[in-house]
């Protein structure tokens, strides 16, 4: 299937002689994950006359719950609150929910007013959870039964209700007041004798995740125990919903540009393809600190500027100092930062975790050390300048590592985001400790040299 | 379910008093996900008995292939050839393929000769795709029928071999040849009316990878069509396995880890609790390129030694300059290999992106050159300084984003991982850069003033 340039310029071709019925006999035969994609090829009016087309043959919901946010953001604005309405009834309650998100909240009052009031209800529901919840993740159409009941009523349950449920990979047991007592997977109802009770098939208290729990938490769980979907219970127990494993790959995959985003001092709203005056306005935060920790170095070297005028090679190697530093402490960090997010590395290890990257990077820049002092001495022919080199690189790499698996721990700990000690912070120390420990000691040097 | 504290100290307790058999009972109502993470915990002695009472209780294949590799190297180091041979031979072929591939190769072989033929065949089969290819993640165990079949048919079969079967969400249909021709969702079975034909129930022409295409094209795909399991064909289209979302998951983890390693320049193995020796050598090879790239940033500045001994305070500002310029160059290199990873950006679109970074990269450096500049100007009182600033910094932050954008893409369009163009590489090159236009700035306003 998937869909080729040919087939697109097909589509635009029919898009722009008003062939919307022939359109719509086409997209039939696509994938809306393929659908979704044409978008980004369509002008301004195709893009309106397509998603015409899409509302008619009721494809809309389907099709543009794929679409990047940049993109859809434009195409709600298309469609008329009316249309969006009963596109969003069409939906599971997560799902509409998505959309109602990037909606302006004037506009969420609207629509939810044209909403089915069942829909309208559970979205209610669902709204009350904060974003990057459990709860936001889910969905609360699920199957359950109570323990008495047999693999074949589930089965004809399942075949009664099949149509209206996201996800039937497991069957949940539950008691009189809808605690959550036990589970089946599909398979295991298919494949056992039909008239055993569901009590004898079930795994009892599985785990579930509290509607609050980060959907961190979520993806971590379903990662470990290799789940299609993990079932989400209140703070009584009672089972509200599940989040499926396609959602817990969102979750995986935004969780990881939020590490790579935060590492680099980005914002996640700085994509690739946003407009460039909103990538300007998102980076100037982040620069104006970079600006600021840039200053402290600066101010560093400021108070040196007389051992710079006796020896202006040491102007030359400062950023070899600098560099091999902030290198071992973004090095040390991502370990780090990577360890955390993978589980590898628990906060009762953290400890354990420090001292062996801050020994890590003692001993590489013992090694960086020799060889800077090596070059620099065959070149300069001042062995006062290698020994001080070596001493203030090893240091500062050390330092480097200490701190770059320091920071994400200690942020760990005050429940903030670990990778937010981006490289930006790390990169600052190990700078202004480069330059103090380097032109400090060459200071020193020269006041023994010279006393 | 799952551990805690306790629980890991009654079981440590009955492992010393030899109590094995009471340890099987307790294992039995913990999930081997939860019992790998015991292992972590357990001195030598403790393992080696744990072990026996894993195999003895049958379940040392499920919670083993739990493991992290690192672990399971040492497990693996303390069972003998027939013990490990008899847990392969209960394994689906890709996880007893997982446990070999941590083995020594003369281990291998004589592993091997001691396996049930039909698995030492399957294994076999594994062994000639490439580590990373779709072949080597696959099951072979899948369930095909013709498509003249029943729904009915489809279902006593799959009650009939269920208990081989691992990734029973689909059924694919398949030709006399063995060709794939369609597929239907295991929910779509038995929600459908029994006597109807496959050919009835199928989506035809279902996507597909090839066993030798990259693990990666296997998870976008996954992703992309929020799939359980993806089928994988050979050259001919015949089916020959396929893989499954929890594979799927592990693969995305390992991929992004992957990025974040590859920017700062670490190799994937160098793990956070990696042995510190192994950890030391890994870093070696960037921390020597990254001297030779700070070398050369320090011969350009060798240059100018001159310029610096006129106005020493060329020295103090020139972290400023190296280090916006390195961070603009960080954050585009950030967002066009996440864009990357994340299929946000085809290679089609990469001269967009590429002139979107550096034109964002040149407004904040105008804006950071004037704050600078600005600074400076009231710091030191010297026009010419300030203005030598600004420039070197909105040249050294345009080139940064320009050089950030395009390595990755670069990379790419020579198959090569995109990361790889890491943030050594591009510091290296802002650096470089804005040392020379700082002070060859300076140099030529030198020489315009003294003139």
């Amino acid at each position: 299937m998937s869909i080729n340039q040919t087939q697109i310029k097909v589509i635009r071709k029919l898009l722009r002689s008003g062939a919307t019925a022939r359109v719509a006999r086409l997209l039939q035969r696509i994938h809306p994950a393929d659908v979704a994609e044409l978008f980004s090829e369509l002008s301004p009016p195709e893009t309106k006359e397509f998603v015409d087309v899409l509302f008619t043959s009721r494809r809309a919901g389907a099709t543009l719950r794929e679409l990047p946010d940049g993109i859809l953001q434009n195409v709600l604005e298309m469609i008329s609150d009316a249309q969006l309405a009963v596109m969003l009834n069409g939906l599971p309650p997560d799902d509409a929910l998505m959309f109602l998100n990037l909606v302006p909240e004037d506009r969420v009052a609207a629509v939810q007013e044209q909403l089915d009031p069942e829909q309208a209800f559970e979205i209610e529901r669902l709204l009350r959870y904060p974003e990057g919840s459990a709860g936001s993740l889910m969905t609360p159409n699920v199957l359950t039964m109570k323990e008495n009941r047999t693999a074949e009523d589930a089965l004809n349950e399942l075949r009664a209700r099949g149509a209206e449920l996201e996800a039937i990979f497991y069957l949940y047991v539950v008691d009189d007041a809808g605690r959550l007592t036990g589970v089946i997977p599909l398979r295991k109802l298919i494949l056992s004798p039909q008239q055993v009770e569901l009590r004898a098939l079930m795994v009892r208290d599985p785990i579930s995740a509290n509607v609050r729990d980060d959907q961190e938490i979520v993806a971590s769980l379903v990662t470990k125990y290799n789940w299609l979907s993990l079932p989400i219970s209140d703070d009584d127990g009672v089972l509200v919903g599940v989040v499926t494993v396609d959602d817990v790959i969102d979750v995986i995959h935004e969780e990881a540009t939020e590490d790579f985003y935060h590492l680099a001092g980005l914002d996640e709203e700085d994509r690739v393809f946003s407009p460039v005056m909103q990538s300007v306005k998102k980076r100037l935060g982040w620069t104006v600190f970079n600006l600021g920790t840039a200053f402290l170095a600066a101010l560093v070297i400021g108070v040196f500027e007389r051992t710079i005028e006796e020896l202006v090679a040491l102007a030359v190697f400062m950023p070899v100092v600098a560099g091999l530093g902030g290198n071992s402490g973004s090095q040390s960090l991502t370990v780090v930062v990577r360890g955390i997010a993978l589980g590898e590395l628990e906060f009762s290890s953290g400890l354990r975790a420090i001292l062996k990257e801050s020994t890590v990077g003692l001993l590489v820049g013992v090694v960086a050390g020799v060889l800077t002092a090596t070059v620099v001495f065959l070149w300069k022919g001042n062995e006062w300048l290698a020994l001080v080199l070596f001493l203030s690189m090893l240091m500062n790499m050390a330092l480097g590592a200490l701190v770059g698996a320091s920071i994400p721990l200690i942020l760990k700990a005050f429940k903030l985001d670990p990778a937010l000690g981006s490289h930006i912070i790390v990169t600052a120390i190990t700078d202004s400790f480069g330059f103090f420990s380097f032109l400090g000691l060459a200071t020193l040097m020269f006041s023994l040299i010279g006393g």
